[in-house]
């Protein structure tokens, strides 16, 4: 049965911790330089990136947020009936990553003190705006060998690293700590309460042909499935998994 | 030896018009949706060429420029020592394209109407904003198999037909009009006169480790090169080919 995994963030915090996220995953992917269109996914997510970082403490709202799961684990320690090994090896990470981060610069930094970066990153916006007579440095930049761009992609990647390993063992924390139970939503609609949720994962059967527009907040959220064919609001049941993570 | 080809258009609707031809080379490309991030391409491409067409009457303009060049090939026409077999062929071409294009709807005008383009088209501009909570319908529209998505696409490619083929045979021709010559840009710098043209055309060595910025207009204009390591002009002679478009 192919299903539709689909998550929703309870607040504006997660919300953009998601949005990184899935930019992060596009640079990644997007470095290689595999094939010749990737170089503009490359730059649209990182010029997204940096847009985002422009407008957030990011890196003290993460800090906060990393320090709040390692009090929580702590209050773990030395429970009986709690593997203290993988409890342990949660709290290393946690600490790592929190090291890290707080060592590094602000983000973004290096990146926009980079000329090449800056000389291109006004006119990139632009409707088609990446034509080389818009932007000749880049175009110069794209007959440069393979390796040498890949190792410039590598070289801008870097500084976001803390971000990227801070961000992710926050997720997966945060995505660990929901479980997936089956629902099912009457006449296409399911209210429930939660308890400071940050995430509600859900997987829905593709054969229902619906898709979820959820609103809430962490306390209490409404799923309402709409058909993907007419638009409208579906009428019968939806059966699909729940998961609420906080 | 390896070379950066490089085009600069000497107006401002060349300029959209090459943006354009870059777009609908992008979209084409990613229509295929052989890797699970070329649909970002080819929305983003589609989303473009949307904001473009609201800017300007391209149809009209197109039909005008279709026009001057069949008015140019007609001249031809019985005169001796001018192969009259490809000439037909091209005043046929011509015909056809422009018969088309005045057939066609106001372009883009099928896609603004496309309920889920529609629908997607606003926030899909956001930084990150293509997360599946900031596009629930496009997030199931993934999950769909590859022959529904691409069925789609070409949907939504079909009313760009006329278009295309249009912007391209007037390139096409255009582009034809010039010859790549050997020129020297004395201490990386050259000024020329043109005639009505439209579009430079340059071959560069890349062993310079140059990128040209042009300036100018159809009667005249300056190349200057820059080297891509300072971003400074470069100081020495560039031996380069040049072709002028009309």
């Amino acid at each position: 049965m192919t299903t539709n995994r689909f998550e929703h963030p309870l607040n504006e915090k997660t919300r953009i911790y998601l949005r990184i996220e899935s930019l992060l995953r596009q640079l990644q992917q997007s470095s290689a330089f595999s094939d010749n269109s990737q170089y503009l996914l490359f730059f649209k997510s990182l010029f997204d990136l940096l847009e985002i970082f422009e407008q957030i403490q990011l890196k003290s709202e993460l800090a906060k947020d990393l320090e709040k799961q390692r009090l929580m684990y702590r209050a773990w320690l030395n429970v009986e009936g709690v593997d203290q090994e993988t409890l342990n090896t949660i709290l290393d990470s946690l600490d790592d990553v929190h090291k890290d981060l707080m060592n590094a610069d602000r983000f973004g930094q290096a990146l926009k003190e980079d000329k090449f970066l800056s000389a291109i990153r006004q006119r990139f916006g632009l409707p088609g705006g990446s034509c080389c007579f818009d932007l000749p440095s880049l175009h110069y930049w794209l007959h440069l060998p393979l390796e040498k761009r890949n190792h410039d992609a590598q070289k801008w990647l870097v500084s976001l690293k803390p971000l990227m390993n801070a961000l992710q063992l926050w997720l997966k924390l945060t995505r660990e700590t929901g479980r997936f139970k089956p629902q099912i939503a009457r006449a296409g609609f399911l209210q429930s309460d939660a308890e400071e949720a940050n995430i509600l994962r859900l997987t829905i059967p593709m054969e229902y042909g619906v898709y979820p527009m959820i609103s809430g907040h962490k306390n209490r959220f409404a799923i309402k499935f709409i058909s993907f064919e007419s638009g409208q609001a579906y009428p019968k049941d939806v059966e699909f998994e729940l998961a609420v993570c906080s």
